[in-house]
């Protein structure tokens, strides 16, 4: 299960009545921050969403509103007694343009591991203390982990990442077949969590005790970019796709090609041909005041299309 | 006549229902910003106040809750068509802070003009144009302007400065003076402007058609820090003396000497000893959801107390 909130789902600049687009994922009590505008610490506490527990921030490009609100919320999470490392991922130019905004804060109590622009995915693990992460070959290499991200280069003014998790779902427990693979009672546990285990010089692997392979949850967020046939294949069977709608009217495709931002229609047509099950829009340019009055732009190409708003909450669990 | 607009009122971290602490001062058409905490470019919006014609930003200190709002509004002033020269004033780092908050930024299409720590009073005229500044030797080098700020160094954990700003009041214009001085009529309105002039080889001043000198308008501006003598000296006489009330309630005095702030009692004996005219308190603990329930220990040492909420407006006239 993973809990999705839309801290806010403005573009450009930040309004009264609409905080920046910023996305928070709640996952086994841990949580990951999706971008960070001026002010997203302010919807944070509107939504009583907690800061503190925030291990990974992943940022998508450095367009002042989308990171305008990390020196703050870094700053407050500092002042909130935080003293476990802090991870965040974004294009190249991260650790730099990071230095540049933290430049006036003597201390923080926590360190930021920085991860610019990474390749491979990364291997996610939850425990108590926080999420750990490890860059790995392929999403196959992912045994011990529980959610695998990926991200991807888009097609924006500026260097700029969409993001996709996976969250793994272990396969079912299969007693027959651990008895059958000859599995000792005492280490079924062990192998059912995903691990190996070597007893009496024999090498026990989770596949003795475990089913068919089984899908997981996958969520895909993209912004800010023009559509491409790369993003496509990236939001493939998406359970979510979060996706940048800084337009509503089609009247506005000229003004979303130059800005290098997508309208409505364009959102649901990589919603449609990346087969996802849900598309949710974000992202609305400051002079769309109701974004839901061009709702019909997008049903009419991909029906299951939700307009987001700030504060909106979406749990995405195993279908 | 200035027109005073507290955009904020909070001290700390941004909060749902109070802004940081910043305020604007209108003066001629033009602005002047007291700090910017994240948020001050919303609060402006919320207010109504506009943002493209503020032509000097006045910082007190780099902490967060007083800066982190400067590369959201300088980009927004940037998209919103500016091309006039913006002044920030700031203590001695604020170059390299300013540098390091706008690295992200490719452009803005206006230059910044930094002055950090000055030691000397600032001559400020007012055009359509904007505000034009000029360091000078003391007050009263300056005839040829509509407002003199000066900055005091203040008691905080980090480098702070206060400021003060003097609207200037010309004196009357008395005719038969003008006569008496055989100044010709076709100058007087020069002379009657603060302006010196040659004519056919003689000399006119403007004291030659001008009666008594006139107070004008003082307004302090004291955060953050804790009291000191000198305070008391720089605040002297104010018409308004806006200062930081971080914590209301008495028995929070040791806090305040902890954190370098003020209690409201400790502002409120500033203001009586500087024999200000108002007082008007801001810059709250985000502990204190109500600070009008310590207005009396305040009211208690100086009956004109105001408590600052956001948006609150103040116009000053000459008395």
């Amino acid at each position: 299960m993973i809990d999705v909130t839309l801290l806010g789902t403005g573009g450009g600049m930040p309004m009264v009545n609409r905080y920046l687009a910023s996305t928070l994922l709640n996952f086994k009590g841990r949580k990951i921050l999706i971008d960070c505008g001026e002010g997203t610490q302010v919807a944070m506490r509107k939504f009583k969403t907690g800061f503190k527990s925030i291990d990974l921030i992943c940022i998508t490009h450095f367009h002042g509103d989308h990171i305008f609100g990390l020196p703050g919320l870094l700053s407050t999470m500092g002042n909130s007694d935080r003293t476990e490392l802090v991870t965040i991922i974004g294009p190249y130019g991260l650790a730099k343009v990071l230095n540049g905004l933290l430049l006036s804060l003597s201390y923080l109590p926590y360190d930021i591991y920085i991860i610019e622009n990474p390749k491979k995915p990364i291997a996610i693990k939850a425990n108590k203390a926080g999420l750990e992460l490890e860059e790995i070959e392929d999403s196959k290499a992912s045994n011990n982990c529980d959610m695998v991200l990926k991200t991807i280069e888009l097609d924006h003014s500026c260097h700029c990442l969409g993001y996709s998790f996976y969250v793994k779902r272990m396969p079912k427990f299969v007693p027959e077949k651990a008895e059958l693979n000859n599995v000792p009672k005492e280490i079924w546990k062990i192998l059912q969590r995903g691990e190996t285990i070597e007893q009496n010089g024999k090498k026990y692997f989770p596949h003795m005790v475990l089913g068919e392979e089984r899908r997981g949850i996958k969520l895909s967020y993209i912004t800010d970019t023009r559509p491409t046939e790369e993003i496509v294949d990236f939001i493939s069977d998406s359970d979510l796709f979060i996706c940048e709608g800084t337009y509503g009217d089609n009247e506005d495709l000229e003004k979303a090609i130059n800005n290098k931002h997508m309208t409505f229609e364009e959102a649901a047509n990589l919603a449609l041909k990346g087969n996802v099950n849900e598309l949710l829009l974000t992202h609305f340019s400051p002079s769309m005041d109701e974004p839901e009055v061009y709702k019909e732009n997008a049903i009419r190409i991909f029906p299951k299309t939700i307009i987001g708003h700030d504060g909106m909450r979406k749990l995405l669990n195993y279908r």
